[in-house]
């Protein structure tokens, strides 16, 4: 009888659980009875967190300056700690030791044709209390730069990408020998002097223009959120894409005793000195350079003509620092599992930052606190989630994501074992959900989304985002795939955030969640990024934040709690081919562009169109590129295709036949699950930096936060490394093959674990 | 034998000239000894205009202030009369007696939330010396703007055009009652108060953003070619749209005793007060403004935020005039024609000015002086034109096409019989040739451009311009399509010349010819259009000055001394193929369009994208349009394809019978093609403006200067007054078989010819 009732009941159970593949969907990898109960605690869960605690959590973390080796970010860790105790979580601190320069001296003047002495300093703002706290406040400088003492003449390169020195040697002008001054923007900070000095430029400065985060936007800070006169971008210029973590110890942990590289052996220094300015320094400058007027896409929102030199400016440039280093304080805290214990759900938010950072990060790192209290809360009413729980309030990710990325490599082998997904955020405002991950969660996380109503609308969050996307399509197309698909697309995780060494260098599925859209500002990495600010012009009553907690956390229990890992390829089958193809794209077009210059250069074009008053370079011709051969990718990609939908048939199959698996049956999948994004990595890592393994996702090279999804073939194809292109074709084929394997295999298992 | 003789050589002659429409077309409408003496005498043309003489006149045209009714705009009428007469043309002056108010007070200051008062004034540049003839300049001012006391709140309406107010309305602003404040640009500046007081303004300032044409684009004046901190743009808001020249004497000429309107019956005056101003003026003001920040497209290049308003900025501005009659001083020279002499080519261009007008209109006018210097010289040569050459130098260009309008109309009647062709240009400068007009002019305008060498390069300016064209196309189509023709196509024509009479009004087959696209500058109807500024920043050696008389003057003269008229209609037919399909896209887009909104605003959209903070207004459902019924546009266009093919097939039959015409045989195909334009013309005119006739090309009632090709029903799409398009399909339909049906006996009297 008993017998009976067990087999009745998980009867039951694996119909409803099954249904997970199915039209209705409930709530995948759960049972009925268990989608029921997950229903109720993540409702109650969602009730907890509290915009008076997020605002009073937001104040606490913001009060004073607290980037690595302050003493409020030790502080900060503390409190962090103590309150993931005070709410029951196993807590601890893990210190590392890490490279963090700071600055010693710090000189910007123009000698040529007037003198003018850059002011780099960020004046407090008198309704603003904290932006007083000088004493506190790191100068404004970038991280990692080297030291240099530079005299030179002023060249404007706009972005500083690669794209504008293709520009610049249209018009014929060259930085060798230069400094450049570019504009913040359009790439991560830190490719502005790496392409500066692989084009010979002996100095790097970074400006913000008002076009970019100034009074162009709107009214400037107090009276506004957007950057004042004399507001400066701190940031890192590591070059976090050949590896992120601390300079010294790539690919290992910063421990006490770590074996660390010699100053002179670091590659992810910059090659020249480097400073970024506000646009109150940055004006005199660029108002005394002469040359061709900057094309038009290159000027900004100062009331001069952008003029690019050289000539008439010649600047002195002299950075040096301090290179010490820094203790990192992360906090890691943990709930235990009950069965599943050794399958972990981890989550992140740094709590570093610049300088005061009310939102970088403190608005995420409150949403996370929020998330933890109620989870503590939960646990205490009598839930106990599956699998265990791992949150993280890391250090030092300002700087080069150092935190995560050395707790990462310290754990390696463990993570790799056991984390079956990394839920990432960091700073919060008003608006959207801005999500990316790895495309195995798409389906999951869309799920979630619907499950989470918008603070401001009478609407799902994701019903919201929705409507946004349709409103924002620029074709029918596009509007007519949006209305009809069931999930919508994630985006691809370049890098910028802690997320960066779980995903890409470890391969566990990954996630980065927050909102915002509706606000914008220029406070980012100044002084001016405090409480004052945040709570004039951001998510001022932290309903927001309540809504990254109840997203993240809800993510986190569904994620704890599931019989079965709700896993899925078809998405991330789907995302592959839309890669290849936009690759093959890529390709052809590259091939067609090249062609027809050659013919243009051929029929004079360039020769005609030439102003007679205007330097202009034609460009040279080049030797047309070879056809790729993509089938191998191709075929892998179908591969893919088909195992993903084994995989779904193999979840269908279970509802269909009435069947089902006991839970404690699944263990092998979960466990196949988990290690599943791992075989995604390529062993020897992507080309010319083997610490990135991922062969999906990638920061680009030439983009830093920007993606390259299918890297090591794209980034080939972009520099017309053709032959490496046509081998990376077949590595990656190779990779996705076994991907597919591990995915058929999976299924099997599925289908086993069902027949039992 | 002397009857065998002429026989021959009439038969070579038609051999020859029938090959105008063969492959190798050497100059079509000539018989080969035609075509060589004419090629000869071209060559000897082009020797001629001499950059030194185009420098002089430039400066001598341009020494003082010559606005209508300055006696420096009669003293140069005077001294081109005596030029002209110098060259051995019969010429003489023709007066008219226009509505032309100027300045009797100027008051704008602001009144709140701070006093300040513009300045409205140009200062003299220490360089520049006729930059200081103040007592001859005329105030900044905007002609026919009605006298107006107002003090309002501001609000800023980026151009000011109609889509600018669909925007305003999204944004829940209204102008009812305020001064607006519009930037100059992307309409004709008459446009910008006539939509402002559709909605309800009371006020319109236009000024010019350093983005359009001040130091964003460069260096300002006298450093550089822009537009400086006080420069303003002056210039003519009478409403063009509805008819040009006289205010006062619609559709007749202003002689002295002409019947005239009374003022307050005149539709073409703004029914606000309206005031150009400078930057520098328009900056305290702007800046004054809250409310919500501009969308991104409306921002300027002043180092301020752009809020629309309205509030805090409130304005007080007072313009009243002197709302005078002043006289027109024409000059109209002729050499008259050989055997064709009741058939004209007319080739215009004014001489009147804003102020000095070194670029508008004096550098267009030296070339047309230079023009007609050389053709008297090649008169004294022995060269005789077959039909009358007809030179213009009109007054009162400026304030509204005043001088050609009113000479038009005064001879409307001969010239639809006589005139073949009306040949425009206005300012010139330096780059590629600008082109526009009667697509029957199409292919001979071609020829032409191939025959003229570019200045700057070893180049016909056809070649030229062909690679440029080849350069900016954005598709690979279009590239192949460009590198496929044969000919280059000429732009349609819209208004904001002396064509415009010709052409819209009397419907005689128009070209308008300028260079330019290598320069730019901001000093369009300033003080500083001089020939400080002219021969610093433009075409400052006059080689283009000397082209445009190369390209204006070969066309004049291959005109008048062709044995047939060299009209083409297969350009034509394919420029109205095109148009239509345009009107079924845009029909179609329409639709489309509203079907969307209403499904947006169904689902909810709208309210689920909108910031709480900020206010934004859902559009309401709209009808969706119903189907036009194109078919009577297609059918007429395929008529027409059928008559120019027949008309194409009559010229290639002559050539391949070895058949030809007497030259004097082909006066009623010459008469049938000087009339051709005008069977483009609608009996009723355009709806609401019939002094507009042609149905093919018409300005813009909401663009101004911007062309709407088949106006009538472009314009009730675009409206969305679906009935009227139906009925203006039908309307056009009729006019274009009209067409066809007189090409098609144009053909049949051509074969006649040709058999005779």
């Amino acid at each position: 009888m008993r017998r009976f009732l067990w087999l009745a009941l998980f009867l039951l159970a694996a119909l409803a659980w099954a249904g997970a593949a199915n039209e209705r969907e409930e709530l995948p990898g759960y049972s009925g009875d268990g989608a029921r109960a997950e229903i109720e605690w993540e409702g109650r869960f969602k009730a907890i967190p509290d915009p008076a605690r997020l605002r009073a959590d937001d104040q606490r973390l913001s009060a004073q300056p607290h980037h690595v080796g302050s003493p409020y970010d030790q502080e900060n860790a503390e409190w962090i700690l103590s309150q993931f105790r005070e709410w029951g979580w196993d807590a601890h601190i893990e210190n590392y030791y890490v490279l963090f320069p700071t600055p010693k001296e710090r000189v910007l003047e123009m000698v040529e044709p007037a003198k003018f002495i850059a002011r780099l300093e960020e004046p407090p703002v008198a309704v603003d209390p904290t932006s007083g706290q000088q004493s506190e406040q790191l100068p404004t400088y970038n991280a990692y730069s080297i030291d240099g003492d530079v005299t030179a003449p002023l060249v404007y390169v706009n972005y500083g990408v690669p794209a504008d020195y293709d520009q610049l040697e249209r018009l014929g002008i060259s930085v060798r020998g230069a400094i450049v001054i570019a504009r913040y923007g359009r790439s991560w900070r830190g490719i502005k002097p790496k392409v500066a000095a692989e084009h010979g430029a002996v100095g790097c400065l970074i400006y913000s223009d008002p076009r970019d985060d100034g009074y162009f936007e709107g009214d400037v800070f107090p009276k506004g959120a957007w950057r004042p006169l004399e507001g400066v971008q701190r940031g890192s210029v590591m070059d976090m894409t050949l590896y992120s973590g601390d300079p010294l110890t790539p690919g290992v942990a910063a421990t006490r005793d770590a074996q660390r590289l010699p100053l002179g052996e670091v590659k992810v220094l910059t090659r020249i000195p480097t400073l970024p300015i506000s646009y109150g320094d940055a004006e005199p400058l660029l108002a005394a350079l002469r040359g061709p007027v900057a094309p038009e896409s290159w000027r900004g929102a100062l009331g001069i003509p952008y003029h690019i030199g050289p000539g008439a400016a010649k600047v002195h440039l002299k950075v040096t620092f301090n290179w010490d280093l820094k203790p990192l304080y992360d906090v890691i805290a943990r709930l235990p599992g009950s069965t599943d214990a050794d399958q972990w759900i981890l989550r992140g938010n740094h709590h570093d930052a610049w300088v005061n950072g009310a939102e970088d990060p403190s608005s995420g790192q409150a949403a996370l606190l929020e998330e933890a209290r109620a989870l503590g809360e939960l646990r205490k009413q009598g839930w106990t989630p599956k699998r265990t729980i791992i949150y993280c309030a890391w250090d030092g990710e300002e700087p080069g994501l150092l935190g995560s990325t050395e707790w990462a490599e310290q754990h390696a082998g463990e993570l790799q074992k056991h984390a079956a997904v990394y839920i990432n955020s960091d700073s919060n405002g008003r608006g959207y959900l801005e999500w990316g991950g790895s495309h195995t969660l798409e389906k999951f996380i869309n799920g979630v989304a619907r499950d989470v109503t918008d603070p401001e609308k009478n609407l799902s969050v994701w019903e919201r985002l929705r409507l946004r996307e349709i409103s924002e399509a620029s074709t029918t197309e596009q509007r007519k795939d949006l209305r009809g698909r069931s999930e919508l697309k994630i985006a691809a995780l370049g890098s910028g955030s802690d997320y960066t060494p779980f995903l890409q260098h470890l391969g566990i599925a990954s996630l980065n969640l927050g909102y915002g859209g509706e606000d914008g500002g220029g406070i980012y990495h100044s002084i001016y990024d405090d409480f004052y600010w945040y709570t004039h012009f951001s998510d001022t009553d932290f309903v927001y934040g309540r809504t990254l907690a109840q997203t993240a956390g809800t993510a986190v229990m569904r994620l704890a709690d599931a019989d079965l890992l709700p896993f899925d390829f078809t998405a991330l089958s789907e995302a592959v081919r839309g890669y290849a193809n936009e690759l093959e794209k890529l390709a052809a077009n590259e091939r067609e562009e090249i062609v027809e210059r050659n013919r243009e250069i051929e029929e004079g074009l360039f020769g005609a169109t030439a102003d007679p008053r205007q330097r202009l370079v034609p460009p040279p011709p080049e030797p047309v590129p070879p056809h790729l051969n993509f089938a191998p990718l191709e075929d892998a990609v179908d591969a893919l295709s088909r195992s993903a939908r084994d995989y779904e048939k193999a979840l269908k199959k279970a509802a269909r036949d009435r069947g089902g698996a006991d839970p404690a049956s699944l263990g092998t999948v979960n466990r196949m699950l988990i290690e599943s994004e791992q075989k995604l990595l390529s062993a020897q890592g992507l080309p010319h930096r083997p610490w990135y393994r991922h062969e999906l996702y990638a920061p680009g090279s030439y983009t830093g936060y920007g993606v390259k999804t299918i890297p090591a073939v794209r980034e080939a194809i972009e520099q017309k490394q053709w032959q490496q292109a046509d081998e990376q074709i077949a590595v990656v084929a190779k990779t996705l093959n076994q991907e597919a394997a591990w995915i058929d295999q999976a299924a099997r298992e599925l289908e086993q674990a069902i027949g039992r």
